[in-house]
């Protein structure tokens, strides 16, 4: 049976030992996916220099384990996108090592022009994940699509500041997307696909390991204009996305923080080394005069909410002076439950009318 | 009686219409001191387009007052140092409004070229107090002067810095130098000028007023290679003394802050326009190869102090690991009072071993 070429490159896909890097050095050499799969083992070993590596590349190759792997698809309701289809988000081919196939939940089109990472430790601070969420928020106001990890910390923040209004955003994951991990984001997971979407490059069932996360971060560049970092250490994961996204063209952002949190170390080392420090999403749009036509549609979806809040808005607001107010002395005279004034504040916070200040006060913007 | 050009600087420097951007002017346009003091108010009026300044000014002139504020000034233990004295600071004399008179306490000479000025908002946050002392102290130890101003927060906290660890700070007024502002800050000047210096370019007994403050600041960067915003809201002297320093060619470093803090938001704003972001002193030192023989010195003295404090500083430093550690913990554990073990996390601290993250817990720096 002639396999078509989305076929093969689901089959290539199934072979670990084939690397995005040594998949790269493949595609530069053989002239079609077919001649790849019809390869003998020696191809691969002069390539790769090992002939141990070319014998298992060889063997590995699987017809069964093609038709298996559509048909557990199938079953999962998960959708196959390859190099050669048509959905294939078209920014996120044009990396140095695009993957070969994408495992998809949720809503395709994945559009990279107009989806903005953000991205940040798993040990964030209070602060790091009220950022990352208000970033969300707003970006997502504006019509961006947030892509994101669906890590603990602040790709959670970043999430579910997308849910929070109703936003669309797409999570990349490091394991096979029927792999429940992270556990505990399982429930935001399956929220997240009903608008957005949750992608893979593993075949299904790939368990998360040490060194699925940075390569998932390719695809987390790929698959955005540009990165916000929003809390990192020195180490981290998130300032390897960084790299990723400056070495395919992307631009680079990051929250500053105070010096003396480990966790905002590596957003401030970022901006040393020349990272665009951000402070409000426009700092972001700036960068984009592409994405700016969205404002309206946004704008317009804003004026639609504010009727049923405005006068809860208004009440809140009137008590926010030039001297920061506490959150409590809000509460106390807007009569509000400190549901309702959190969400008022934040509301007041996303149309940048006030801004929170040390210690849960806040002030109005001059 | 023929007056030196000294006391006919003192004698102009008395005279308040003279402004220094005024002063800028009457220099360029006249040949010399006894020039101007002899000049008729026509001069002045014609030059400054206004007959009632020229008046005010040509009137102004006293041989009596000059008098008089020598006298004071031998009385209050104050010494004068104008533009023609060799004492006055080099750097200080190459910018463009460089004052007449310095009015000096403490121990000259003054010399800007070994000097980092570090300034800040007087509402500043714990971590805005805590990161000036810090850089304080450090720049200190490696031998260099403080220059600051001698406000609440930000100021008073460099100038502490430097005081703990018996180093040298200049505090340059925005008042006479015998009157006491801020009132608070009197027993720190006291000890402040036991080894460094206080000075203005005020003439005795003047009070603080609005516009004395930024015309203070140009004498603060003046007196600076290159000088450090710790923290500052966006509309604050300090970003007025940046602008100045950039102005006069000398060095702008900023020290970033989590954006959800108004009071870095001028700090965060200097960096996204260009100023370099600091996260420790070597930030500020590398800019000035010059200044890095001055180590081997601050070393030595390090040294001298350590035995002292050796076995207390390995016993705490043994207790703080690559997780963070409360310190409440390390005072149980390192059987310290309170005191010992702040003393002690501090010297580490300063000596890089040890970093301070969020809610007082530390960790070894890897």
């Amino acid at each position: 049976m002639a396999r078509s070429d989305r076929e093969l490159l689901v089959g290539l896909n199934l072979i670990p030992q084939l690397t995005p890097k040594r998949t790269n050095r493949l595609f530069a050499r053989f002239d079609s996916f077919r001649a790849i799969w019809d390869a003998p083992g020696s191809a691969f070993a002069s390539l790769f220099g090992s002939a141990v590596v070319g014998e298992a590349i060889a063997s590995a190759r699987s017809e069964e384990a093609i038709d298996d792997e559509f048909a557990k698809a199938e079953e999962l309701e998960v959708q196959i996108v390859t190099l050669v289809d048509e959905a294939y988000p078209a920014l996120l081919r044009e990396i140095d090592d695009p993957p070969m196939a994408l495992y998809v939940r949720g809503n395709l089109p994945v559009d990279p022009a107009r989806s903005i990472g953000i991205v940040g430790t798993r040990r964030s601070t209070r602060y790091g994940k009220m950022v990352a969420g208000r970033f969300a928020s707003r970006l997502a106001l504006k019509g961006l699509t947030i892509v994101s990890g669906l890590a603990a910390g602040i790709d959670t923040a970043a999430h579910q500041g997308v849910l929070d209004v109703g936003g669309r955003t797409v999570a990349v994951l490091g394991c096979g997307l029927d792999y429940p991990y992270p556990k505990k984001n399982q429930p935001m997971l399956a929220q997240l696909v009903e608008r957005g979407v949750a992608l893979s490059e593993y075949p299904l069932g790939t368990r998360p390991a040490k060194w699925t996360f940075p390569q998932r971060n390719r695809i987390l560049a790929g698959l955005s204009r540009g990165v916000v970092v929003v809390q990192a250490p020195e180490r981290s994961g998130s300032l390897i996305t960084a790299r990723l996204a400056l070495e395919q063209g992307r631009e680079v952002f990051a929250v500053p923080g105070n010096i003396t949190t480990i966790t905002s170390a590596g957003t401030n080392r970022l901006i040393k080394s020349g990272a665009k420090l951000v402070e409000t999403i426009d700092d972001v749009l700036v960068e984009f005069p592409d994405l700016w036509g969205q404002e309206d549609a946004a704008a317009e979806q804003a004026t639609k909410r504010a009727p049923e809040l405005a006068e809860r808005e208004r009440t809140v607001y009137d008590l926010i002076g030039l001297e920061p107010v506490h959150v409590d002395d809000i509460i106390a005279r807007a009569d509000l439950s400190p549901t309702e004034a959190s969400h008022v504040l934040l509301l007041l916070q996303l149309e940048d009318l006030i801004d929170e200040v040390e210690g849960g006060r806040f002030i109005r913007k001059p």
